[in-house]
């Protein structure tokens, strides 16, 4: 195969020709493959099912200082479900509030408490004429759902492969009061697997903020999400809160993170991690909207994980389930579409996706294309705020959920659908 | 004894020397009680510890539709999830959102998306220039922490014997366009235990509102916790929701429940209930904060609880744990207090507490001085919005928690302090 934009244009006609012949032999087989969202599938849950076990007597019920977990109360967590998640934030257990299940239900209150009541003595978001917010992409849809939600004007900045391009995030956040605050996925991202540098990070927690309560929504998602165990291959993190404490600006992050990808979606854990006023402030709040979190289930948590080294030897037997799946898919993008020069995509070392770019202006195409034939795909421009990606590029695939066989058919319908959709744009171009 | 109002100061003075040395002996003691908060005690939790063990192994964890309620997802609640908990929101399923372990949690949210968003289209509440609320008073102290943190205007009104002074209810609902809403707890109100009549239930669903938009937040957190088994013993409850479908106002009501008291506090079910209009509308909102509450909880509860004769069977053993407490409290307040004809106390058929009211203005020095002998109430004034009783004459009695002997001794505590509270005051208005 030559790169497409080589081809003369019968050539191009008969390789599309070729292509619909297959699409159509797809379609006939009436697939249902879903590479969607970021699920873990079965073979991940069942590692976790002897979590469920633990609590399941009285005397299984007791926290270390004591306190009889089935009854009310403990607003911030039992003190071990504290340390415990301290090790998936990289901070320190007094810093931590652990929550329900979803860090974006955690993310959604915690945005919403700075609407309501301002942040350390600011005024109420709510109250400023506009609120504005710097939003890496690709990134996380459910993100871009909350500040949607809340009216927040979302500002797109290009994704380098170190982080976010800090020029241009320096830039808004020191020239408008009205920015205030940024969404970061900052290991592992959603969808492009990348991992902040440490200049990055450093940039963020120093970096000159108009707005003084500016907040970075550091949603490190796949703290521990590791495709390999070796260490060489594995991402280092900086932590924001080090950073931003040594740039003197020690209120500037919440830290979130969660168990859903480590035992069990939904039923895991979430917590969140910030400075001392910004816990106190929080919990202030917390104290109105809930009596405490199911402590139970942070004990099932507890004495399943232990510790850092229970998560890590736990997240290993995810990562040789996930490793094939990733290696399925690197293959049969670069086997399908390597010589056609048409598309790029990322070689994650973690987390839960691979960002595909195809050709400006086929994204929504290819998705149309794989969802007739049986395979959705997360929607075009989902990686975008207000789902618009300008360039109409970026498809977000997630190999998680679907067995090895169902993946390796739809990587096939997918490679198909985007050669279908270059070739009659090159087409349509060259007529 | 004689009634205190009608002892000469000399004797008033002997009485209280008497209850003064009594007191002195309570606080050598060293006593450490709790008569605060509405908890379950541990016996009552341990009727729910078959629960923790019935959904422990991959093939427990489907739901009757086939979900596999490990993964991320069914953002509404299962099924059989809102079967049951339609059960004790006495509403159905297809109209019922479960939540995860709080019914305060949902209530805060439910009110938050009234204030960021309006209801079915009116303006959000944030955007108008005062939101005010009726609180009937004696009420929940967390319904009326939460009004105040959104900044709302609490308007006390009195509650009788049949629920609220409606005819105050319909002068301030009608009257004020900016009187959004009101707290209910229709039966076995905290902390008076009374249940809302059929007329009352009426008059709010078919009141004159200026507010095209009012909510009846309906907190029915007893709605099956009677002391006794007897039907002809047990309070019934008119359905807010047909009442107010049948006046017109299908829109008015959102039920909530939980089985917080049912099974275990800490690691329970919340539910709402509301008109498919404003379910559908919350579920729009919900989406953006979450993808989907704890199913795992969820399937152990149905598998536990089954039904609402499994519901009602269930809460007939914890009717046999609470009665004795409720009749101890009963014939204390009798024996100590009954003839000095000081105060007055309800005798409630369900619920979690009795409401006690002194002498005007003994309130926080009765709840201070058993503090001081070692005896927690809940803090004078609580059951008022902005914890200011003007009367500061209500006390609420918890008296679920303590065990029957250390019960015992801290309702003796608690009538030492009541007599010596009320002697005071009449030596000093005779002095």
């Amino acid at each position: 195969m030559t790169r497409f934009a080589e081809m003369p244009i019968d050539q191009l006609r008969d390789e599309l020709a070729a292509q619909q012949e297959t699409y159509a032999g797809f379609k006939a087989r009436g697939l249902a493959l879903n590479m969607a969202r970021g699920k873990p599938t079965s073979d991940q849950l069942d590692l976790s099912m002897p979590m469920l076990g633990l609590v399941t007597s009285a005397a299984d019920c007791f926290s270390e200082d004591g306190t009889d977990c089935r009854n009310y109360g403990v607003l911030d967590g039992l003190p071990e479900a504290k340390r415990l998640m301290a090790c998936l934030l990289d901070d320190e257990p007094a810093n931590v509030i652990v929550f329900g299940n979803s860090s974006l239900t955690a993310m959604y209150d915690a945005l919403a408490r700075c609407l309501d009541f301002g942040c350390l003595g600011s005024a109420p978001w709510c109250a400023c004429d506009a609120v504005k917010w710097i939003c890496p992409v690709p990134g996380y849809d459910r993100h871009f759902a909350i500040t949607q939600a809340f009216g927040i004007e979302m500002i797109p900045v290009e994704m380098n492969e170190d982080g976010p391009d800090m020029d241009e995030v320096e830039r808004l956040a020191a020239s408008d009061a009205r920015v205030k605050g940024i969404w970061c996925v900052p290991k592992y991202s959603n969808p492009g697997g990348v991992t902040y540098s440490d200049e990055v990070v450093r940039r963020l927690a120093s970096m000159e903020c108009a707005a003084e309560d500016f907040r970075i929504f550091w949603d490190n998602a796949y703290a521990v999400h590791h495709l390999h165990d070796e260490a060489s291959e594995q991402d280092q993190l900086l932590d924001i809160a080090r950073a931003c404490a040594e740039a003197g600006n020690p209120h500037r992050y919440l830290k979130f993170a969660s168990t859903s990808k480590v035992t069990i979606p939904g039923a895991g854990v979430a917590a969140m991690a910030a400075s001392p006023e910004n816990i106190a402030e929080a919990k202030s709040h917390l104290t109105v909207q809930m009596i405490g979190h199911d402590k139970l289930n942070q004990l099932r948590h507890v004495k399943f994980l232990r510790d850092g080294d229970g998560i890590a030897a736990h997240m290993a037997l995810h990562a040789a389930i996930l490793r094939p799946k990733f290696a399925l898919v690197a293959r049969k993008l670069e086997e399908g579409l390597g010589e056609a020069g048409v598309a790029r995509w990322t070689s994650p070392r973690g987390g839960y996706f691979v960002s595909f770019d195809g050709p400006e202006h086929t994204a929504a195409r290819i998705v149309a294309l794989a969802r007739e034939a049986g395979v959705v795909m997360t929607g075009a421009g989902a990686t975008w705020p207000y789902g618009r990606d300008p360039h109409d590029s970026n498809i977000r695939i997630a190999p998680t959920l679907p067995p090895a066989e169902e993946l390796e058919e739809a990587m096939d319908v997918f490679v198909c659908c985007v050669k279908i959709a270059a070739l009659e744009q090159l087409i349509a171009q060259a007529e």
